[in-house]
């Protein structure tokens, strides 16, 4: 179909060429091709391209479609030799876009944590089987009453010498294992998290290889009570599971002894390093940085293509309807949110860099670095998440009465987001963790010990005032954000001693204070994300009008984030009245710079038609034609009349048939 | 089942009776009875009781058993002789909580809309018939290119002598009718807007009813093509419809003549006042307001519950695990909320109190007022569904995981509510109405004129300070929130008129400040809220330790909103560093202070179980009881083995025999 006129126009006025961006996004010319190389491949496949479309799937049909596809998916990637995990990303972000897989986590988790905490003959005993997909896993480590506080699961497997097996129960009701993806009919094994009882001591949680179902006919076995735990908001064809354990028993075995140890007589060996998993989680919560990223990302390409064909009321009486995304309050709802996807992708990408040159440093034996660096992946997991989802639902509402529509693609991006905001650690329990790692740093600052690099900042002089003028250069926008998240750790620190000279014990100061820790944590790493957006466009390999339109975005990203925050910013009179207004009017015209590139801008993240799974948000502009060919599909259509209408409906006019009406009036 | 200790203590513990604030709420002890009473006839109801549970249903299922649900309200009610809106009301609420009914808008829209628009035979006509549901209708405007701008409408409705009759069209595809709610499947008939054209002129938007299907065999009729637009974000009971007509007929006495006419020979009459639908829309977005107030309320009943419930983390180590709602971040996130919920539900009461006194001045002759209450409701529709749907949001997600679950109750009530943010006037349409209200009124200012007493504060000394001290008085509060909106009013009047002196004109002029505009018309809503609060609790006839809790929770709200929106009021120093201090400490007291009343505050609103449908917000608290029960009814767990296991997972481990694996290892 011909592209609408409008988008075309668009693309045709923007200030730089598209796929330099695009080459920029993807790390290079040759990444980028064979990223579409790859989706092409995926996107060929005549049993993908005829899957019922997701939108019309019950929940039954939702968790078996994406079963078979995914079953598919793995035959197809063998068969083409696709082994690189760049390379499968992609091809599953184009199979299954914003869908749950069945065997998600057996790849995620449990065939990793076996080649992680598995001894040798664990190791070869079952990863080769776990690839085949010869058994199938997922983690389970969530109960009904326990999910980020670990140390609380309840669920115990006790040591029996005389059998040489692990004694496995769920004490209580809210010890039944409770969320963990594809645990309830999809799985016949698990990594099982349990507080390890052994010569009638309790040795903390341990990881336990648990089968569940009989391989041969997947019944569960005796002992075993599982199944899903019912639909949810989004992630259908996700069978989050139950489970509870009676007197079931393991082989010693089955513990995963890489670290810890129980020995045939029950003595228990502890692990020698306890700081293992410190690494994995930074790099797991900035992966969620980098998901979160796109799926704003994509909500962006919807709101912002539809915002250009969609027409909506005359500015001047008898003229033309304008592009609804010529209105300034449209703009001030996009852009920013178009500027935050793009600041995310920097900063998940930031920190899993930095994290690669702190892994060597760590093997160079300098541990000095991973604290800080851990305690910047929590926060900033929970301050994306959050982000990326409140974003995500305006740029929904944006395109009006559509966005509801599952047609617009837009709440299967949410809803399968959203939940970010929770797994991998509660986001305001992360924002406390990088909150309580701050309140140390201040303790140093006043102590005038130094600080690592990434926190150097918090020793600013806090007296000083922000240097912004006309120009609304990068520089002062750093320091705000500097100056800002050291003032809030400063006050928050403040306020704790203060609380503790009053006589409150630490944690109840610490409690007293949270709000404010909340603050400070969240300014941290706001300005960690400017910085990294700074940094990136000033050092990007790009053409110089690219560079322009990315400055452009950074700068809306950093003036949106004062304006938004401006209190934080004016308490202390770090702005003067004239530079809050030369803040407020740059905000207005960086609406409007960004105007004329804002759909290059969204295109540059190069997603098909075919991922974005929008009527709305189609390339080529064509939405009306979309929803209604959408909706003529409906299966509430098949029939023109439904049996209801025989059952429920025709009976009212017949049970009255005192005064008959004619069947046309 | 025994209530959890937990709840029983916080019951025991609050400063105020229950009852005392429930029957406030209510509006008296005799109507709050007369609530609970009304609604126990619906919940005793067998066939209600019984009905599949909503989160298992799929859409075919929510749509037949909503409708089979409401033809059997529909018929109790009559047997019942309930025919009081307010107790019809209440009864609807608890047989169908947070569900779209399939005729909801043939009693909403297309019955008043006969009655108030339709000549005397076409009431005689058509009412009864309605009444009986007979005939069913729904109220059919938006197309697929035009939502609240309604003179863009394109669908024709044209005049041919010759036959008497109107000849209706869908000229274009962004002409079809998509969205209005039953007319998928449900309805018969319709109220249709469309464009009136006779004696080749167009005379704009008019209302026309229009049958759509057979009444006997309810196939569609020749020339009508419609159904079901497809699944949405929620609303699954609801068929929202789309429509096309090609060449439909309809006689000439279909047009609601009551106030515009086409005569014979085609000649146009014009209506003789065309403010009329004026006070219904002040009326339908003040419904809106409480509607979204309870949705809220809901939410937070659910949280509030839940977070005394669970416990979670010790807090000193070896302690006992701490009730959530202990801890300042989640008291952070709850307790605004909840004085949020109190703050709109009097908010709505207020506008339509003020609706009724205001009407009864317009039968006097004086239409003064109108302008200024339409203005105020349009913003506040837009202000508070805003509000509500992020802060059910922030609820569920204060409920960690489980607040995923459907099971939980919270993503039925957002999505449910979450579309008032779009219908009866898009948001941010709505904020500009409100907005250029603001914007005359700061014109009038300027010349010294007298405004409405709603807007009377816009005239206010601007360079006043805040009168803020230790004790953060009711008034100083009110004066800041007054402050902020004169001043933003002004400051947003001043950039459309500095754009205009620089040339533009003034649509364009009002473009470039329309950003600025929407915060003053936000502040402007925000303060009415605050002072309505304000006056409620001061005049409220309750007993003074109920006065004393809601009073907490007022400050709370406004304490609150001027930390979240601090810049807006420190840009003119209008607090100095001390009060922002002491802002700062007092919303944390005020959260210290609302904890031991939360439940007592959420139990008042006397929402029951079954209104609630949560698992996680039960009375009695037993919520892991309940979420497992919720698990095992799961229809996914009907059979232990699916069938999908023999179609994909056996062939598996079938097609490797190379070396078999065990059925257990």
């Amino acid at each position: 179909m011909a592209i609408n006129p409008d988008l075309a126009k668009e693309r045709r006025n923007a200030s730089f060429n598209v796929e330099d961006l695009t080459n920029f996004i993807y790390h290079g010319p040759e990444r980028a091709r064979r990223r579409r190389y790859i989706q092409n491949i995926a996107l060929q496949e005549p049993f993908l391209k005829n899957c019922k479309p997701w939108a019309f799937r019950n929940r039954e049909e939702e968790y078996e479609i994406s079963l078979e596809k995914q079953l598919h998916v793995f035959k197809r990637q063998k068969e083409l030799n696709i082994t690189d995990d760049v390379d499968k990303f992609y091809y599953n972000e184009a199979s299954a876009p914003s869908e749950n897989a069945p065997f998600g986590l057996h790849f995620a988790m449990f065939l990793p944590t076996i080649e992680k905490h598995g001894t040798e003959e664990q190791r070869k005993k079952f990863v080769q089987l776990a690839k085949d997909l010869r058994i199938i896993g997922t983690y389970v480590q969530t109960e009904l009453g326990h999910g980020t506080f670990i140390r609380g699961l309840e669920t115990t497997a006790t040591f029996d010498p005389n059998t040489q097996e692990f004694v496995l129960n769920t004490p209580t009701l809210s010890a039944t294992k409770f969320w963990p993806g594809n645990l309830g009919k999809t799985v016949n094994y698990c990594i099982l998290m349990a507080q390890l009882y052994t010569q009638g001591k309790c040795h903390g949680v341990h990881m336990f290889l648990c089968p569940l179902r009989d391989l041969d006919t997947h019944q569960s076995l005796p002992g075993v009570e599982l199944g899903d735990i019912g639909p949810k908001f989004g992630f259908g064809s996700n069978d989050n599971g139950y489970l509870r354990l009676n007197n079931f028993r393991i082989p010693r075995d089955h513990m995963l002894m890489r670290y810890s140890k129980v020995l045939e007589d029950g003595t228990y060996l502890k692990p020698t390093n306890s700081k293992l998993s410190y690494g994995s989680m930074v790099m797991i919560r900035a992966g969620i940085v980098s998901a979160v990223s796109r799926s704003l990302a994509q909500a962006c390409v919807i709101a912002v293509r539809y915002s250009a064909v969609r027409r909506q009321t005359e500015v001047s009486p008898g003229g033309p309807e304008a592009q609804i995304l010529d209105y300034q309050t449209q703009q001030h709802k996009l852009f920013p949110l178009l500027a935050t996807a793009y600041a995310y992708y920097f900063a998940g990408q930031a920190v899993q860099a930095s994290f690669l040159k702190i892994s060597k440093e760590i093997e160079a034996g300098n541990l000095q670095q991973m604290p800080v660096l851990h305690a910047l992946s929590a926060g900033l997991k929970a301050f994306s998440s959050w982000g990326a989802s409140a974003g995500i639902e305006v740029c929904r509402m944006s395109c009006g009465g559509h966005g509801y529509s599952l047609a617009s693609g837009l709440p299967k991006i949410y809803t399968n987001i959203t939940p970010a905001c929770t797994y991998e650690g509660e986001n305001s329990v992360m924002m406390l963790q990088t909150a309580k790692y701050l309140l140390k740093c201040s303790m140093k600052v006043q102590k005038g010990e130094k600080l690592p690099e990434l926190v150097s900042y918090l020793s600013t002089d806090l007296s000083a005032k922000s240097c912004m003028a006309a120009d609304v250069s990068l520089k002062c926008l750093v320091m705000a954000y500097e100056h800002r998240s050291a003032r809030l750790t400063s006050a928050a620190a403040a306020a704790v001693q203060r609380y503790m000279s009053d006589g409150q014990s630490p944690e109840k100061a610490f409690n007293m204070a949270a709000t404010q820790m909340t603050w400070a944590a969240k300014a941290h790493c706001h300005q960690y994300v400017v910085k990294v957006f700074v940094n990136t466009v000033v050092e990007a390999k790009i053409d110089d009008r690219t560079r322009a339109a990315l400055t452009t975005l950074c700068k809306l990203y950093a003036v949106n984030g004062i304006m938004e925050n401006l209190g934080e910013f004016l308490q202390d009179q770090f702005f003067n009245n004239d530079q809050v207004n030369i803040l407020t009017r740059k905000l207005m015209t960086l609406l409007a710079d960004v105007r004329p590139d804002a759909v290059a801008l969204v295109d540059a993240f190069d997603y098909h038609d075919r991922i974005l799974d929008s009527c709305i948000g189609r390339y080529d502009g064509n939405v009306y034609y979309a929803l209604y060919e959408y909706a003529k599909s409906s299966p509430l259509n098949e029939k023109d009349v439904l049996d209801s209408f025989h059952k429920y409906i025709k009976p009212l006019r017949e049970g009255q048939t005192s005064s008959p009406v004619p069947a046309r009036l």
